[in-house]
């Protein structure tokens, strides 16, 4: 099956910077996947620091247990990710898998396998051949390059269309820092945790509790806030590794207002890929922007925002150029959560739809047409019971999602 | 859009009784269906008790505001179901709409207006065109006839792509009973409460509140079982009316043993409605049943069930015939309860795939491949955790779905 690139895609991958501390190297297992590079190894300096958040489904791969037993270290020396298998309800022997990939890949870069981080993504429920990893790592080893980070990015994707990549510039007691990373979703992307798999890799010097701090509270705003049809994988990960080659200030032991600046770029970069995922959700036509406000809180808004966004109602309306508002108060009405129905109101692309629960006098669909045909959907509700506020992204749903998911291991 | 039948639908519509108490007929309004019926009137005779159940969509439409305030009076005499508008998010216009029919209905009938029972379905968000349905009644009520139980079960569908009756004998203190329904459904189906439409109709003695007893509880059994897209409508309503004709033992004033024949066969015409409103899942091509075990309790084992069977990533699986058991074990993990990755088991059509959370050694797919390419698809998940269990009926998701609730409305 081969995919066409999503219509939703940015024009191109950025210019990944070269990123002290941190080299990429890339090869093809031959596991799934021929004619493309499925395997990326990554090196990290010695005084590496990291952080990750990982996937809410109480079914992890073996990779996230391994991450998660990990992370403790605080130390990362090396990341290891396959795409085709994802070492999902594979056992005592996806436990052996990871553990001999670590052991290898500790053994050539001079390592602990404990500062070795795995991920899988791809058919749950198969065996990973681990040989097929382990005999081309020797070889990656040799090849790491600082230069190859859009490689890595393009050897972790599975079905798809486009690899994302996002780049930022932050300052640290006056001294400049890189942020740059990659990430690879499309379907069986929902909160919580959010998604797919995301590696950020930043120059800075950055204590791990500290990093940790930064990652978990960004991740709620950004990978978060996406979903594409409500399935959560059982491998979703986000890590973020911080070399420390910047030599930025280090005393920086808590989060404080020396790390604003830092804050908002890695706010930027991962809510830049959080949107690229849904951005190329599986048959994806248009792109889906769920504001929600007037919420008995922040929490409530969200829930909300995420029931919106995840009704296949709304998205094959939405699929169909056709501005169903009912269906979107259907998905308020079906979440649970506090609103007024008789002072709700609802706009799409900025035009009053409906006011105080039913079709605003002044609308006329003819208005909202133009909006409706084009590539970027937005839609707001005002439940009118308080002010918490939320967003969610999503896409459409359409026949692509069928065709993607209905064959995906013929 | 015309829309062919679904490849699930049983032979025929059953040959429905009737039932003494209960006339039914049927019209055309104009409203948006052209050239078929979308109205219906049944009027019951005096002595009928109602019991009744509604969509907990906090949104729900103006019908169900009505029924819930009238349904303490424990009596009907009429109700009138119109197909085409939902009257939802119509304000106080929608309000009006209710009042004026039951006002009409019940000037028509002898009755008084809080014994007319309202049901609308059809597209939300719009105004109903009132004197479009009043200025039909005064015909209904002259053609009101006990043989139009089939006609007014084709009435009431939407996206239906065929009428579905169910029908049933019982014995109470040796008096034999009819019970008889009608339903329609298709997309917009999920708990709680499950649905769509459903009208029953017995000629069974029965008090109000021993019915409605009857009734909860059979509902948790059968159409709270049912989901085709997670998506709750706001019109949801299923609605049970007992004439007395029969004249059965009338002394039941509670739910006791000589009601176990009634409830079994409430149950039946409830179970098989609701597997007929699965069945017509919008675009649906397969029929899947999901049963669950071993779960910590019964109301967990449910909501196992309901994270499977909602599942897009499971059902269009089922589409494309691919016996996908990680995707299963996904949506298990995603259901937030409680089970053991480890010890689980998986069947597909009865044949064991996974064991302990591992794809089982006896497995070859070629085995599962003619379930997979029949038309009823029976999935069974062994958590391993306790003794509870549940079941979950669905369909797939296939390029249909799409189709039909991308263009509802055009």
């Amino acid at each position: 099956m081969s995919l066409k690139p999503s219509p939703l895609a940015p024009a191109a991958f950025p210019e990944f910077p070269e990123i002290k501390g941190v080299r990429f190297a890339v090869g093809n297992s031959g596991m799934r996947y021929k004619g493309r590079d499925d395997v990326m190894l990554a090196e990290f300096s010695d005084r590496t620091t990291v952080a990750g958040v990982f996937t809410k489904n109480s079914m992890p791969g073996a990779p996230v247990d391994w991450d998660r037993e990990i992370l403790s270290t605080g130390t990362a020396r090396g990341l290891v990710v396959n795409a085709g298998i994802a070492n999902v309800f594979t056992g005592t022997a996806g436990r052996k898998t990871v553990e001999e990939t670590a052991t290898t890949t500790a053994g050539l870069l001079n390592a602990k396998p404990e500062q070795i981080y795995i991920a899988s993504t791809g058919v749950i429920g198969e065996p990973v051949p681990t040989e097929k990893i382990t005999e081309l790592l020797p070889r990656l080893a040799e090849d790491l390059s600082s230069a190859a980070g859009e490689a890595a990015a393009k050897a972790i994707m599975t079905t798809d269309t486009f690899a994302k990549g996002a780049v930022a510039r932050a300052t640290i007691g006056g001294k400049k820092v890189w942020l740059a990373g990659f990430a690879k979703g499309s379907g069986m992307i929902a909160p919580d945790m959010a998604t797919m798999l995301a590696f950020l890799f930043t120059d800075a010097v950055i204590p791990a509790d500290v990093l940790q701090e930064l990652l978990s509270e960004a991740n709620e705003k950004s990978f978060n806030c996406v979903t594409v049809d409500s399935d959560t994988s059982t491998s979703d990960t986000v890590i973020l590794f911080a070399t420390g080659a910047a030599e930025n200030d280090s005393s920086q032991q808590s989060v404080n207002p020396l790390l604003d600046d830092f804050k908002r770029a890695l706010l930027e970069i991962m809510t830049d890929l959080a949107q690229q995922v849904a951005r190329d959700g599986e048959g994806a036509s248009k792109f889906i922007t769920v504001k929600v406000s007037g919420a008995a809180s922040d929490a409530s808004a969200k829930t909300i925002a995420l029931a919106i966004a995840n009704s296949p109602l709304v998205k094959t309306a939405i699929a169909g150029e056709d501005a169903n508002w009912g269906r979107v108060v259907m998905a308020v009405g079906k979440s649970g959560e506090k609103a007024d129905r008789d002072k709700m109101n609802l706009r799409m692309g900025g035009i009053l739809i409906a006011e105080n629960g039913v079709r605003a006098p002044s609308y006329r669909e003819a208005d909202v047409m133009p909006h409706m045909q084009g590539k970027e959907i937005l839609i707001e509700v005002d439940v009118a019971v308080g002010k918490g506020s939320a967003f969610a992204w999503t896409c459409d749903l359409t026949h692509g999602y069928i065709e993607i998911n209905a064959d995906y291991r013929s």
